[in-house]
């Protein structure tokens, strides 16, 4: 089983090393990680332009030969996830594949997100407001980020592995939460179910 | 031609009204807007994730029964678009619809995500920096957004709508971009191309 590895780890320094000790892990559960910062692609002369379509098609080609994905949603430049990877996720999920995610922040999506305006109520409070200073609505529905990313994880049988990583040198390689999602999947697999 | 219109203002108070001038503009051009917020979901007595899941499954069928797709990637809390119509960029590009997209904020993405961090360099300071402060390398292929989205957008032979809206109350409600685009689809639709 060919597993795709969605995340924003691909922009860290040292992305291959992450890399590695994912495939590792995919490994000693028996599936075959793939990890979009492991090819060599040739893109020396060519506009940028042109450089990043060939990574995305080098990216789409990947996911094709995938029987599932497991995504980083770990909160990246503001409340949510980063959307390269919810766009990977998408299309997994609509190529029919089963996607996981686990995110290394534990706080709520209306927490995370009020304290991307600078609001941070103390727990206990009540409710969050519905609405962001900018008049746009708070989701609020028990879920670790949007609901179209969440759904598509529920709907495949599985759920957001969520677990708050305070170190911020630890946020994107913390590998805990993937291995949980790792664990998951080759149980699914090995069940059949 | 059923398009999919993804994009985050269905968060806003005015989500239906934004919604009816967008299936009015696709009409005027040959084409039937789907808007996600135009639905009447029965979700009383649901748990939240439950409901939630229900949206999810709601706009999957609709992404199914659409032929193309237009997006507002104009960025939302961050520097980057919606995590949630990302995810449906993907979906309906894996499902091999063309997809279309218009960003109201003509900022390059390196200087948004560098006034993201509080820095913001002036124009003409030359390249920006290739890492953000936390280490993450700062994607700069000339794209409006990160690589997979416009890698989709440019795979389906269309390019990224931008144009600068500075007023905030518009910013989600121009719907310039949005024409502009669906006057690219009818055109391609007319010829056939």
């Amino acid at each position: 089983m060919r597993v795709y590895l969605a995340g924003p780890e691909v922009f860290l320094p040292d992305a291959d090393e992450i890399g590695a000790r994912k495939l590792e892990i995919c490994r000693r559960h028996g599936l075959t990680g793939i990890y979009p910062g492991d090819t060599t692609l040739e893109l020396s002369g060519l506009a940028p332009r042109a450089a990043g379509q060939r990574i995305y098609g080098c990216n789409r080609d990947l996911m094709k030969g995938c029987d599932a994905g497991i995504a980083n949603m770990t909160p990246f430049r503001g409340p949510s996830m980063d959307v390269g990877t919810a766009f990977e996720l998408g299309y997994l999920a609509a190529l029919g594949r089963p996607v996981l995610g686990y995110s290394n922040s534990a706080r709520s999506f209306p927490e995370r997100t009020l304290a991307y305006f600078g609001l941070d109520p103390a727990p206990g409070e009540g409710e969050p407001p519905a609405r962001d200073p900018l008049g746009l609505a708070i989701e609020n529905f028990d879920m670790a980020d949007n609901l179209m990313l969440d759904g598509a994880i529920l709907d495949a049988g599985f759920e957001v592995v969520t677990r708050q990583v305070d170190d911020p040198d630890r946020l994107y390689r913390d590998l805990t939460g993937f291995e949980a999602c790792v664990e998951a999947l080759a149980a699914r697999r090995e069940t059949g179910r």
